[in-house]
C-alpha cells in the first residue's frame, strides 16, 4: 500500500515539492542569462538525476559535482558536461574511471597543486589531454584553492604535463554568514580577475571563470566572472531563510515529521514536543549563527533547541502546542547533508504524491 | 578490481577493524555479565546483522533499535527479541508492519504517554496483547519520557487498554559531557528505582529496568538495573575517546582519507591540510567541548579545525606535513551517523581486506 497523500506517508519523509522547484530552477537560470553568465548547478545538493534534466533544460552549460562516484551517476544519466570542482588526487585505479567517464561525457577537473597535475599527467599517461583541468583559487574560505598570486605557477605546471587548462575557480564559502554574501561576492570577483589577469599574461586564453555559492549568486557580475555554480537554490534551506536569500514560501524541500512526545513546561522550561525527524534524517549542520537545528516552515516562532538521531526536540512558543500524532513540516538548515542521508525523496504537487525520486548519487563520497 | 590491502580503497571509505570490533564486543558482554546485567545493545549505531550475530553470540539478550525499519532487517536476519526504544507513534499503516513484525520476532515498544498507549491498542484492535510495552521515563536528558512520579499513570493507561507493561527505561543522554557520567548514572539509577517502586505498589511485578548509555554504562548496578542497552561501545569514537571511555586503541572504526590539499602557514596560520573525508562520511556532530570535527587516530596533536561536505580542513601542529596523496585515519566525532551515511564497510584485520559489510538498516528512518 502505497500513499498518494503525503499526510499518509511514514515519518520522517523527506518531501520535494515540485511547483517550487520548477520555479527556483527557472529563476536561477533566467537571473543568470540576464547577466550573461553560463549556469553549472551544483549537483551535490539533489544528487537525482531528474532534478539535473530541468536544469539542462532550464538552460544550464552542464553539471558541477563533488566526486567521481557523483560524475558517473549523472553520466550515466546523459549529463554531457561535467565538472569536478575538487583537486582529486588521482592514483591508478581513479585514473581508470577518470577515463572511462571521458567516453560518455566532457569531464573537467579541479587542481590545486602542481603536485596533483603531476600525478594526473603520470596515471592518465598518453590520455592526458582528455581531461580538461580549471585551477581552483582560495577567494577567502581557506579550504582548498591557491591565493591567485600562485595560480600561473598551477596552471603552466598543468599545462607543462599535457593538461588542457581551461578555466580557474573559486568558492566564496565565507559568503554563508550573516551579511558577509556582499563582501565575499566582491571577494571572489578580485580573486577570479586577478589570477585570470597572471594567466592571461602567461599565454592562457579563453578562461572560464567560474564562482558562485547560493547566497553570492545574485550578486556575481558577468562583467568578471563566466560561470556559476550554485547548489542549493534548488531547494532553499533554513540557512538560506535566515541568511534572508529566500523566503519561506521559496523552500522546496521539508521534512514531513509527527509530534511522537510532549511535556508541558515545567520549572521554568517551556512547552516542548518531539518530532520524530532527528540528525539521521535533517543533518546535524549548525552554524554558530542559526537560532537552531531547523526550522518548522508552517511556525516560523518554534525552535529545535535539540537534536538527537531519531528525536527533534522543540521549544513551543505560541499558547496551545499541537497534539500527539500531529504532523509537522520541518526545514532542515543545510539541505544537502538531508538529501544525502535519504534512498528516496517524494515528490509532491499541491500535497499529493505525483512520484518518488531516488537519490541516485547518494553516498558516492568517492 | 577489488582492493585488499585497505591502503588501496578508494578514500573516503568507512573500515572496522575486526580484531578490535570483536574484543569490545567481548568486553562489554563479560563487564555486564559480571554485574548480572543482560545486555541489550543499541543496534543504530551498527545497523549490521553480522555485527549483531556477534553481540548475540557473546550472550547479548536481543537488540534495541531505535525505528520500527531497523527492527524490520534484524527480524529478517534471525534476531528473536527487539526492543523499539522510541514513543513510536503508531498510525493503521505502522500497526500493520507491526504485527507481520511480532510474526518474527518478539516486540517491545517504548510508550511515554497515556495517549500514545490509547493510539497503539485503538490500531491494534484485537492483536494489543502481541506487543510488549515500557514506559519510558525522563532521567535529565528531558528529551521523550516522563519523570517517575508520572510513570504509573502511564502504566495504568496501558495496561487498561490491554498492552502488557514489562519494564521501564530511560536513556541518560546528559551523560555526554565531561565528567557527567557517574551523576548521570546517578540520575538514571534514581529515576528507575522511583518509578519502578511506584509501578510494584500499583501492581505491576517481573518489571525489566533498563538503562545504559556507553558513558554511564561502566557504572550501573546490577542491584538496581537489570539491563543495560549501550550502542557506540562497539566502535568507540572522538566523542568516546575526549570523554576518556575509549582510549583510541579500542577504536575500531576510522574513515581512511587522502590529503589532497596543503598550505603551509602563512599570514599568522598554521600549516594546513585537506582530507577528503568531509561530512558526508564523518558526520557534522560536535559537541561543545570537542576539540575539533574528529580526531586523527595516528596524530593526536592535529586538529580538524573546520568540515565541508568533502572537505576536512586540519590544522597541522608536527614539524612536516605529509605530501599531497598521504593516507590518513580520520575518526569521526560520533560513530552512529558516520555509519548511517555509507552503503558499506570495509572489513579489515591486519590491514588485509576480509570482508565487505552491507549496511543493511541505512537510512531505516521509520
Amino acid at each position: 500500500m502505497v500513499a498518494s497523500d503525503v499526510r499518509d506517508v511514514a515519518t520522517p519523509a523527506v518531501v520535494v515539492d515540485l511547483d517550487v522547484l520548477e520555479r527556483n530552477i527557472t529563476d536561477m537560470a533566467r537571473s543568470a542569462a540576464e547577466r550573461g553568465l553560463a549556469l553549472r548547478p551544483h549537483a551535490k545538493t539533489h544528487k537525482i538525476p531528474q532534478i539535473a534534466r530541468r536544469q539542462l533544460a532550464a538552460g544550464a552549460v552542464g553539471l558541477t559535482v563533488a566526486t567521481l562516484g557523483e560524475a558517473e551517476v549523472f553520466a550515466a544519466s546523459g549529463v554531457p558536461d561535467i565538472f569536478i570542482a575538487y583537486p582529486l588526487w588521482v592514483d591508478q585505479r581513479a585514473a581508470a574511471r577518470l577515463l572511462a567517464l571521458t567516453e560518455r561525457t566532457q569531464v573537467t577537473l579541479g587542481v590545486d597543486s602542481a603536485e596533483g597535475a603531476l600525478q594526473l599527467a603520470r596515471v592518465l599517461g598518453g590520455s592526458a589531454s582528455r581531461v580538461a583541468v580549471r585551477v581552483e583559487l582560495d577567494s577567502g574560505h581557506h579550504r582548498s584553492g591557491v591565493p591567485s598570486d600562485r595560480a600561473l605557477g598551477v596552471a603552466l605546471a598543468a599545462s607543462e604535463v599535457g593538461l588542457a587548462v581551461t578555466g580557474l575557480f573559486t568558492f566564496p564559502g565565507h559568503s554563508y554568514q550573516p551579511g558577509a554574501a556582499s563582501s565575499a561576492a566582491a571577494d571572489e570577483q578580485q580573486t577570479l580577475c586577478a589570477a585570470a589577469a597572471a594567466l592571461r599574461k602567461g599565454g592562457f586564453a579563453d578562461l572560464e571563470l567560474s564562482g558562485g555559492s547560493t547566497p553570492s549568486a545574485s550578486l556575481a557580475s558577468g562583467s568578471t566572472l563566466t560561470e556559476l555554480r550554485p547548489g542549493v537554490y534548488v531547494f532553499g534551506d533554513a540557512q538560506q531563510w535566515e541568511l534572508g536569500h529566500c523566503a519561506p514560501e521559496n523552500i522546496a524541500l521539508t521534512v514531513e515529521s509527527t509530534v511522537v512526545s510532549r511535556s508541558s513546561g515545567t520549572d521554568g522550561r517551556a512547552d516542548r514536543l518531539v518530532l520524530d525527524a532527528g540528525s539521521k534524517v535533517l543533518g546535524s549542520d549548525r552554524a554558530a549563527w542559526a537560532t537552531g537545528h531547523g526550522r518548522l516552515v508552517d511556525h516560523p516562532d518554534a525552535r529545535i533547541i535539540a537534536l538527537s538521531e531519531h528525536h527533534a526536540t522543540v521549544e513551543w512558543a505560541a499558547a496551545r502546542m499541537p497534539p500527539l500524532g500531529t504532523r509537522l513540516r520541518v526545514v532542515p538548515n543545510h539541505v544537502c547533508p538531508t538529501v544525502n542521508l535519504v534512498d528516496e525523496v517524494q515528490v509532491v504537487r499541491d500535497g499529493v504524491i505525483e512520484d518518488r525520486w531516488r537519490v541516485a548519487a547518494r553516498g558516492r563520497n568517492n
